[in-house]
């Protein structure tokens, strides 16, 4: 079934008239005379967007729109209201209402259907987001969008002839308090890193005339302006069509002479739609981030450091054979902790012992929550003075200072035990698959951490390496010639 | 800095003119007179996009664009091939090269431009992706495009009536084997959820006659084919501008007649780009998929769990007061597993316990591995009778049959201790948060817990229990009236 769209007008002729010209874009109808049946369909069915009259048996547009919009179900739904009212004040009411738009009849059909179309492509993103939500990303965009509460930006381009002149290139005197600055489009065009990004483009009558429509299509291409909402303001005498702009990925045509309040509805809900849909990719970033880490810790997870590894223990084609080291590390005696104080005191011993390795460990050294009480760190490009130097490091550390629990004002004295391993990386996976040689890998600093666990604990131990002689000799002979 | 190009071009005047042309579009370019010079210009700055010239002193632009497309680093940088020789077998060498397009000097300004716009949008994808890209994420990613091995599907789009004559809507007679069907506008636009959506949609010459441009805009509105990439046909005489028919969205206009051979170049990279980007979002859904998962169980993860459980603990405001159970199922002297066994093991037997209770429970209620041998069971609506049900058949199911390891081809027996309490969602989240309500419910299973693992284990015990009276009967009452 095609996308679905409400039509809500108790006259019938004037759902039929919609009704075939949406049918031959290919849209599915579905109607509503009353605003009770409108909003039961809406609940029914989430259609895709609603064509609803100002005008009503039962109710206005204007509460059907209010009640749509406060609903977090319906919410998003994009809503075009029109009525055969065209006074100043209907329509202001519409958008203060949430309308997405509102439509004077007769209706211009190429506005509408680019309209819609505009709507459409806007609505999906947020649709595709949703698709993927689970609660942990709600709760996480509700987090990020508490952190979009700057001033608004609304950046007014226009040609760098206008803005030679004095004042004619300023705000056109409505809503200063969204306005950010006037800039040139080359300016706008060649900032690719901009510290503060506008929430909205507003484009000067001037730009298109002179640049031609492309210049919307350039807008959407450039990586530092392509999640940018673009408005653009036409003269009243400008053969562009309105429909085009949209069709080209334009959010708002506007034409001059403006309304001051009118633009300043349409701006903040451009603003709002752009902070949210910046807040879905920031939730949906933080969420990547996490699926790579472990929640307790924040250290990276057993999958992660598995596949860090697995692109280092194999020689890249080009590359030559590289030493790299684990360490298996262990807390000593740690089920004690659990079984003695509860759970909570353990996560507290777990939080504070990762700390301290964090701190330990350097820059392009990889820490990993390997297991319960178990974590692995790998140092790539490491030798073994620098692996054994880097255990014992941990050791002290994790063993100097006594752990204080909230729970309870304890003070538990920790101590853990490190396995480690040195390898080289090799060239041929044959005959051990990458998968084969990880395991392979791991379980060398398994059976040394076995060995540091069963010699006493609190210890270092080394395993069974492979090195790279010729490589692991190269230290020695520095530290022999120094 | 604005996006950069590359110009790879031993012609002083031809360098220029290109410079003059970029730079008026707020491009930087970066210029290369010689193949050497390119290739490491480009591992150095990875620009945005690359215009190579096919006759260098040192190389020819094939060679260059070969050995850019073969390293993985530079591989998705887009190319453009141009030459003065306008000859069908330059053309094609381009193409089956990797080049992006192939343009004939002199070159067609607008032309140009617009097909730099829609090779950066289609590239901002990758880019987009690449950022959020870690080991794991490019791990999944190789997966899911092994997955992605069908046969080439591009759907020819042609008016009805050139498809009620017979045999006129099917295939131009070139690469057969891509051609998947000929299907009119109005059953693409309507089949919203295609069985097997195509990889290209090819529009016939009259679509765009018939419909106007917009139809572009409508394809890439739509949810069923905003991802699907477009290819027009354009007539030998038509006035539309295939420029403009790029900037409203399209990757490819074609002149007909069309070079069979030269189709099936740039239909292949079209299929070829469509498939990475959809194995880039799979890759995504399963990542965010595992940021809510256990890695070793499969389970949700302890964040989930909380996120859920954060979810259900109060009323929502238009609701009444729900029942929900909360269980801690935690393995009996699980320790010993590890420390007889090695934990290679004590996963084993992890991994076993989380399907016998996977398959115990319904699909309404959530499982999650909530520490190292502990899982926490959230049932929405469940009473009392259920909750206690429900623990009983998992004690029954862990300890049930032996574990069988294959470390060893050892045989164990588990037992599980649960901690059960039922609760009622509260309206009112004074004077406790959200949060702090989460924390004593589980602290209330957590005694229950406690309780089951002092007097002996491997049995349920049920704790402090919140629950409203009046529904909490309504199921005794049936029971009593059945």
């Amino acid at each position: 079934m095609p996308a679905q769209i409400l039509v809500v007008d108790n006259l019938l002729l004037s759902r039929m008239i919609l009704r075939v010209k949406l049918s031959a874009a290919c849209y599915t109808v579905r109607q509503a005379t009353t605003g009770a049946e409108a909003l039961h369909h809406v609940a029914e069915h989430l259609p895709a967007l609603v064509l609803l009259d100002f005008n009503l048996p039962d109710a206005t547009g204007l509460e059907i729109c209010r009640q749509l919009r406060s609903d977090p179900k319906t919410c998003s739904i994009p809503i075009i209201l029109f009525s055969a009212d065209q006074s100043r004040s209907t329509r202001l009411q519409a958008l203060a209402a949430g309308a997405d738009d509102f439509l004077s009849k007769p209706l211009d059909d190429a506005y509408l259907m680019s309209r819609i179309r505009a709507l459409l492509r806007t609505s999906a993103v947020e649709k595709d987001y949703q698709a993927r939500c689970t609660p942990t990303l709600r709760h996480g965009l509700a987090e990020a969008q508490s952190q979009f509460h700057h001033a608004p930006r609304v950046t007014l381009v226009r040609s760098s002839a206008i803005l030679a002149q004095s004042n004619a290139g300023t705000w056109p005197d409505i809503a200063p308090e969204l306005f950010d600055d006037a800039r040139s489009l080359s300016v706008v065009l060649s900032d690719s890193n901009p510290v503060q990004p506008p929430d909205v483009l507003l484009l000067g009558p001037e730009i298109l005339d002179e640049q031609g429509l492309h210049v919307i299509a350039e807008l959407r291409a450039r990586h530092a302006t392509c999640r940018i909402p673009i408005a653009v303001l036409l003269d009243k005498t400008t053969q562009t069509s309105p429909a085009m702009v949209l069709d080209l990925g334009a959010e708002e045509a506007l034409r001059l002479p403006l309304d001051a309040e009118e633009v300043q509805l349409r701006l903040q809900a451009m603003i709002k739609r752009k902070r949210k849909a910046d807040a879905m990719r920031q939730a949906l970033g933080v969420e990547l981030d996490l699926a790579s880490r472990d929640p307790l810790t924040g250290l990276f997870n057993r999958r992660h450091a598995m596949s860090r590894l697995s692109d280092i223990v194999a020689t890249p084609p080009d590359g030559t054979a590289r030493n790299y080291a684990i360490l298996l590390i262990d807390l000593d005696n740690f089920k004690r902790v659990n079984d003695c104080f509860g759970h909570g005191a353990g996560d507290e011993v777990l939080i504070e012992a990762s700390a301290r390795m964090r701190d330990a460990i350097g820059p392009h050294n990889l820490l990993a929550r390997y297991g319960g009480e178990e974590f692995l760190l790998l140092l790539p490009d490491a030798e073994m003075v620098q692996a054994c130097a880097m255990a014992e490091e941990i050791r002290r550390q994790i063993e100097g200072r006594a752990y204080h629990l909230t729970t309870g004002d304890f003070r538990l004295q920790v101590t853990a035990s490190i396995g480690v391993t040195v390898q080289t990386s090799i060239t041929s996976e044959a005959p051990l698959s990458r998968l084969e040689r990880v395991r392979q890998v791991v379980d060398h600093a398994d059976q040394a951490l076995h060995t540091a666990k069963t010699t006493g604990r609190n210890r270092v131990s080394v395993g069974h390496c492979s090195i790279n002689p010729a490589r692991a000799l190269v230290p020695r002979r520095a530290t022999v010639g120094a």
